[in-house]
């Protein structure tokens, strides 16, 4: 589906029917959001791809037990990193070296750059930085799974900290940001026939 | 293009060629925009669309000098809401019930649960909390620049405090997130030839 069309197909689907989305889709939609951008392209962020309903159970009371926790196919929960470590970057540095073929020497004003970036930030201000990367790879991965016709829901109706706490995020330097199920409709969800919602244009825009 | 090889195609290209992108190509990006979801359906966001090239130019030294501000054809600054106010709300009330043909009672709970939880933010918090859903809106806008084959350079590269007083923003309970130059990629960009770097997807995501 074009991405015009599959974004005004989508919704935040209320009720999902616990069909699986096969594999060659879930690919599609991880392919996307690897593929996504983020500030020096550091990606401060690592996603759970949960399929196994008893932690989808153990989340649900997390999630003011909302229905598509447990009737999602995949529920990807979107870590940020709680910090930026010079390890971090210099991971990142090595990769870029690896990737490009490029002497680790060369990318020293980089790495320099980077670094002197984080430094700048308060520990806070580090893991919001790191959320705002999260939420570009968000909204990839919703016209991602447009384009291949499956739902997904877009939450912050969940408690991060429940989250970190279950999921044992903390210990891996990570802290839940957002959650997208993947899934499908279900017949008579109240939401689906509803006209979408949007600020008009003129309202939105502004032309200089 | 389909999605994933927009996604390869694209870079944050560094040196534009000042091409103009046609109105047809950026009426698709702004639809897309447009349509990206957002935490309540709020939009807490408002979308400059800079094609005044004094306007640009006044902007660039606001930009660390990087040359895209100059050489794109339109340059998009999101701003997010400096707050959530009982006015914003209500008239998303209103839009709804207009939209959807729902009598504005109809819509009580939900205005009531969304003044709530923009009750439990503070000042700094509801602006960050607005700047995320622009980091959605960014992600789709990328997505459809790379389907219409426009280069987009998403950039945090910049002061908001002076985009804020050089476009009056601030007047506007607005204030300058993230700009995204369009246009088109300029002969001799650096960057162009060298391989994309992403993390590996092993790294990336984690299966439960």
């Amino acid at each position: 589906m074009s991405l015009l069309s599959s974004l005004k197909w989508r919704y935040a689907t209320k009720k999902m029917n616990g069909a699986k989305v096969p594999k060659e889709k879930l690919d599609f939609i991880l392919d996307a959001i690897q593929l996504a951008p983020s500030s020096f392209g550091l990606q401060p962020y690592t996603i759970l791809v949960i399929e196994d309903q008893a932690t989808k159970e153990k989340l649900t009371p997390a999630s003011w037990n909302q229905p598509q926790i447990n009737a999602c196919s995949h529920l990807l929960v979107f870590c940020a990193w709680t910090g930026v470590s010079q390890e971090q970057i210099d991971t990142f540095i090595a990769d870029i070296a690896t990737k490009r073929g490029l002497p680790l020497e060369a990318l020293n004003d980089y790495k320099g750059y980077i670094t002197g970036s984080a430094a700048n930030l308060t520990d806070e201000q580090k893991v919001i930085w790191n959320a705002k990367q999260v939420y570009i790879a968000l909204g990839v991965a919703l016209a991602a799974a447009g384009e291949v016709e499956v739902d997904a829901t877009p939450m912050e109706g969940f408690v991060p900290a429940q989250y970190d706490e279950i999921l044992g995020l903390k210990e891996q330097g990570l802290t839940a940001s957002v959650i997208l199920p993947l899934g499908y409709r279900a017949e008579g969800d109240w939401l689906a026939p509803l006209p979408k919602v949007r600020r008009d244009k003129d309202l939105l825009f502004k032309f200089i």
